[in-house]
């Protein structure tokens, strides 16, 4: 950490600042420049953190970190990147991580007709919300546990592992037994009992960027299930909100490329969530593979326009599997 | 609702939308204009909403819904607004609320002085974080239960209301015991299953705004609560996110007005979130009242410089004091 | 500035930069801290900054500049803040400035009739726009040089100062005629070349703040008038572009206590364009009043469901009446 | 344009506003449905919009409009796209267009050498800026027409096309005789002056989005030039402001797909101004190529390390030798 003294800030004042500091063991380095003094602090600041608010001493300007809040979910532990594993199969290895399915499962015929079709296609997940956060409390929220029992069945029927969304601690348990991997979804982004609890649980997560989040903050929500010693952990770039309306969310492309380099964590995009609109389903799940991205989760329907939920987003089977292709193309492309 | 149908729109495309919504007992109004046509719905369409997905029929460019999706939380139904009883104290009357205290809860000394002083001051709440939401789990969380009872006993002990942040379903049961009204914080606001329970609780609560949510997602929000029989939300603005830095959020102050417009709700404001630093907190407050809120959610601790939370801007109490005074001006100025 | 340099750099990394601060002439002070090496340097960066990119030599992290980039329009060089003269009145002072009119210039009778409304109500300043920047091109671009006149006879008849958007460096002459003060709107805030020509022309200049720029860049683009020797710039918040729409935009309340701090500028507020609503206006411009913000520039029309742009953000004489008032008690309040 | 009523509206104020539109020779669609009365708006509503304000009509809720404000910018006239032509190079056609250059021309060695060199990497197009718009007066401007002829003498030594930024109307005869196409930066989108005056000179216009515009006002801005008769009008997105800081801004690739769905325009995307910094511009730009652009424009500079301006963005000769490969293969891929 480095304190920037205001001009205006005197010479007592700055050797308060030092005792203070040597106070809780800090080594200090003073640097009287034209502009301002500045005093570097060298050491472990916990115990002062603890004690002082460095930005409140009199005289300070303001206080620039140095190191980010995360430790586990940042790069420099594992420079090459770790993978993840989710039910047999490697997030961030050389094969693309596919996952695709409805928005909502609605009945046993939409599901086990959606896993056999985007198992053909190519995907190795089965996606589908059981528990649906719906903004208005008059909206569908979903089938509960008997969507999660309908995912597991379709899924073994088809080869597929399930992903789906958890929004309460004390759901995990059973949904444990149904799910290959927990969806934490973007509202619940910084729900952090809800992190812990899916840390605790062991069962790899997968972790929404929450919709005005900061990519640092979406790493300080991966170290809480870190933490916790739950070591698969991927993150899921879907979009930001911005103030632009003509997409759903803007996805945050250029997120694929900082969590690479600030984080070991494997990333995938959603390009549904950001698109809002079919139409716009293709391009963004192109841009993802080609800037690097792990996987991408993919809003699927066998007849979108019945869908109970988010159908403008949902493709059709014949629409997923042209975008398969192409998402393949690119990705040996660029291979 | 109206269905904007595409320029390229067939007729049978229109026809077979006039089928589907009598289908679902629902009245059609047609417009064939020079630009596009346009099909108005009339009556309950939740029955269509459950089946159909407007915005995929072939032929529609785009649906215009008419009514909001909250209906309690509207204005419609409390035309000369709705004020909400906590504690004996009535938000949305006459007199300006006023809540004050620490960010967290640090010890039994610094809330009863913080208590004792904002009493004399005008206060009739005591605010005080026992669990908090932190973005890195290696940040301070909070002194829990024993917060709470601190804050009852400081509280009592200065004939105070209390006000805390719950963060958990399983926490109701004992924070009811201690707190006049439950806070839900930014980051909860669309935790549905935490604003399903307080609405359960009966316990009045005080709504913040999440950070990146619309005024009618919030209302939205309050919906949940309300819908479950609790009649006291108040609304409380604390800022939005946006790309200028230079406060800690953006305070929305327009978002008194519409929220005025819109919902029946007493509405107050959070000026120390918004400014994330102390000189900026006075000229927010002030705007808040001038703006119309109802009252206001202030941090204030004994000794801001060795405050373990958000010290920057947390008020001394020579500085509460004075904002209290000129509140009270323009809150009569204006009366 | 301070050079925060990688946990990876090495020694003759750090040499190298060393040597080429010295080269420049500056005086260096190196921290070697637990988390990274630290480089402050000390004395005139210019001929550094005009031959160097510090962020890319070799082990850099990045780079924090300790100084803003204003000089004139900061506050060091005016603790006390610096108003402004616009035809012998003071914007700063202890009086509030309140500048009113229509969006657009419409007729004579429009502009003689508004006149003479807002000069009883007791605003100081009529304005008006004669260029008009429009989205589209097709939409009213303004009466033009004939709507200067007509502001400037309509001013004159009731003892009014004129205010009026300036669009171009070649009209300046001939505004300058009929101008006491111009106005660079939102989209021009960072027309340089028109910035640096209001600054030549000794006009004082009204400068919004442009609808994405922070707070820092407005102050920039202030210097650069004030840098062309031209003493009498007020800034104007008019609301900044965010994710909520239901204001036009959103007024950075904030930014009032923020442009005092570092600023020495007088500042204004202008609700109308930040609401977009006549219901809104209201409580905009007492909150920038009770924000401490040196006056209002307001929107005011005869009859505004005939106006010819802007319409749904325009007040009656009756509404603007009542609103003066009101301010007025505001500002005695906090005098 | 369909005028929605309020709940409240009364049968004489609907009727006022039938007798209002057919005054204007417009006709009217009446639906009476359960939540809200609608009026739909049939003809040209040009007349109207001169002299009513349909909003502020009394009842009336809010008015939808039906088309988009642009016309010649739009989709619906060309609906396979319209490419355009520049320097005998048409973007929009099969080949990627591949611009690139220093963000400023610094010297004649420094110019030719990246002539050479992006020539020989495959570019089509020389960049370089000649005036550079900068948010401080103090920071270096660009060598100005000197600048220019650099570019061209450069460009014609290595058989390629200049594209430069011009900044006011005053400079457009003398700029014309240099560059192939003009470029307009983001904060002059909305500097319609200058927008009218590229359209009247000619000359191809690269079209930068604005940093907070939306893609509706961007089509706005290339409808001012379409309409002066200038039909080769490129958009360029450079990214968006948002609340993320990690990248200079926000590439909005979405804005690829919906700029492509709504107007007949070829787009490219500008990876480096988004970027910000060298390591995300490959992942940004391969994201474009892959979402459908028609091209991109990149800094490429001799020597980054000691560029005069945005040095941290700007890439070697051999990463950008690097770059181009990729982006032909990801083009040949879905090609």
């Amino acid at each position: 950490m480095i304190f920037i003294m205001k001009q205006s800030a005197t010479e007592p004042q700055i050797e308060a600042i030092t005792a203070t500091l040597k106070k809780y063991g800090l080594g200090v380095h003073l640097s009287k420049g034209t502009e301002a003094t500045i005093i570097g602090v060298i050491g472990d600041k916990s115990k002062l953190l603890a004690h002082v608010t460095p930005e409140l001493l009199p005289g300070v300007e303001r206080c620039v970190p140095i190191a980010q809040s995360y430790k586990l979910a940042s790069r420099t532990l594992h420079p090459e990147g770790k993978p993840a594993l989710v039910g047999g199969f490697t997030i961030g290895g050389k094969e693309l991580a596919i996952m695709a399915g409805p928005c909502a499962v609605e009945s046993e015929e939409q599901i086990f007709e959606t896993a056999k079709a985007v198992n053909a296609s190519g995907a190795q997940f089965l996606r589908g919300g059981a528990y649906k956060p719906r903004t208005s409390p008059y909206a569908f929220q979903g089938m509960e546990d008997e969507g999660f029992k309908l995912l597991r069945a379709a899924a073994d029927a088809h080869g597929l592992r399930v992903v789906s969304e958890v929004i309460a601690e004390t759901q995990l348990d059973t949904a444990a037994q149904y799910c290959d991997m927990f969806q934490i979804g973007a509202r619940n982004m910084q729900n952090f009992r809800l992190l812990k609890a899916v840390g605790r649980s062991g069962v790899p997560v997968l972790l929404k960027r929450g919709i005005a989040s900061t990519i640092d903050e979406w790493l300080d929500a991966a170290e809480y299930i870190l933490a916790e010693g739950n070591e698969n952990v991927i993150l899921c770039e879907r979009g930001i909100r911005t103030f632009e309306t003509a997409t759903r969310n803007t996805l945050d492309i250029g997120a694929v490329a900082v969590a690479r380099e600030r984080s070991s964590l494997p990333i995938i995009i959603d390009p549904s969530h950001a698109a809002g609109k079919v139409a716009y389903v293709e391009p963004l799940a192109l841009a993802g593979v080609a800037a690097g991205a792990n996987g991408v989760i993919v809003e699927v329907h066998p007849n979108p326009k019945e869908a109970m939920s988010d159908a403008a987003q949902q493709l059709t089977f014949a629409q997923f599997d042209v975008l398969v292709k192409k998402m393949e193309k690119v990705h040996s492309a660029l291979a």
